[in-house]
């Protein structure tokens, strides 16, 4: 079951097909926000462990269409979580001085130390995505990105950072409610920029990105999970229970103290 | 009531006279707690209005004696707020290269920008506390900085950033018994190190150095709070307290929307 949604690497993709309907997996609502619950509190549980452990880090990436829940996502998993285990790194415009780099120097300035979690809001990935679709950068570049990416992962990898990447999949429909919302509700004026609609109307060259990032950077060490977003409860289910699973299989151990506890007196 | 544990500038104050044991201020426990809850719903509602509003900031810092509770103040209190409007910075022995620039360089970099939270888990107050009392700088280098710790907060809040210091104030013998349970508790026993003995031992010299540092750090802009710490209970209480006054009198709005909202039609 946890890997329903984990793409396997050299498999064939097509946007299209993709399911975006957390309904279609699972139709008990209820019940799934039970599950997520629960869920929750085994991941705030293994924050601490992982922390002790001191020898692995976890690296969460998430990537969306606009309005696809990366912010809210991030909120409900991790609400609950202890704030000094979790860092949120959200990647907007590279500066001037960023852009003077490579496109992963930002990015690799921001990974997780050995028992820490960090949470990308955005990514290395926005590299072959809004650079590409913008054209800000040549096609040879961005081309040579994807396996730049996936050798730069694999070096986490064997660093002992687990990666999750989670495309949250939403249809185009899902995103036209919710910017909807945003113009109809006062309160959400603020998320909403005229510039989104501009993205909108790049929809499918932006889809077509996407089928190339999942395609090319599922890797035996960092595979895409594509999670149906356009229900909330389901995204949440999906995204928590992967987390958990991938550190669950960890392993992760409370150190041996290198010092006897009955020697010590305290005065 | 939340102005209870804030110190006043230029008062004269003795370590011996600060109470540790929050009983003396609430001796309903469980009324505490309930408190306690209603006050962190209102900080997890409080941070999204710090975002939108993204003209001022806020910078929590933690100072304490060893098990003094600061992991588990941040923990107890920060847990629940989206953990994307929250960042945590524990700093540690100075790198190499921290060493080789003044001693605010370290800390400035951390600093939060407009619209977020960040938490010192220890801070500058570091360069005052364990530098004094180990002699790591010389007298007349440790003794400018509370002037300069002073400037550096005034110009901070001047560009929008609200300080609380949070002096976490715990009896020796509360430190023994915490001391004491993470060497009878094998799972705590990762928390303990021979080396909290000899700092243990030099007790006096180190509540010496917090009286300066509550004296002369004490300014209208950024004063101490000493909270009775012997009580957890109690303890996350008067810091939740202060830190939901503080984001409440900064009176912060959602933006208004810069274009008309129904001007705009989604296709």
């Amino acid at each position: 079951m946890p890997k329903t949604h984990e793409l396997t690497p050299g498999a064939p993709i097509k946007m299209a097909d993709l399911i975006s309907d957390g309904a279609h997996f699972c139709d008990d609502r209820e019940q799934a926000e039970k599950e997520f619950l629960a869920l929750r509190e085994r991941l705030v549980a293994l924050e601490p462990k992982l922390y002790a452990d001191a020898s692995r880090s976890l690296l969460v990436i998430f990537q969306a269409m606009d309005a696809g829940g990366k912010d809210s996502a991030t909120r409900k998993v991790f609400t609950g979580v202890n704030p000094q285990g979790v860092r949120v790194v959200s990647f907007k415009q590279p500066t001037e001085e960023e852009l003077a780099h490579d496109f992963l120097w930002r990015i690799h300035k921001q990974t997780p130390r050995r028992g820490k979690i960090v949470v990308f809001n955005r990514s290395q990935y926005e590299d072959v995505l809004v650079v590409r679709v913008e054209k800000l950068a040549p096609k040879s570049v961005w081309q040579a990105r994807f396996e730049q990416i996936n050798q730069f992962e694999e070096m986490l990898t064997a660093a002992g950072t687990r990666i999750l990447k989670f495309y949250l999949h939403i249809s185009k429909d899902e995103q036209k409610e919710r910017f909807q919302s945003r113009l109809d509700e006062p309160s959400k004026n603020w998320k909403f920029s005229p510039d989104d609609l501009a993205k909108r109307a790049q929809w499918d060259d932006y889809q077509d990105a996407y089928e190339d990032v999942l395609k090319r950077c599922t890797t035996p060490w960092a595979p895409w999970h594509v999670i149906p977003a356009d229900r909330k409860w389901y995204r949440n289910l999906a995204v928590c229970r992967t987390i958990v699973d991938a550190l669950e299989t960890m392993d992760l151990r409370y150190p041996e103290p290198t010092w006897k506890p009955g020697e010590y007196k305290i005065d």
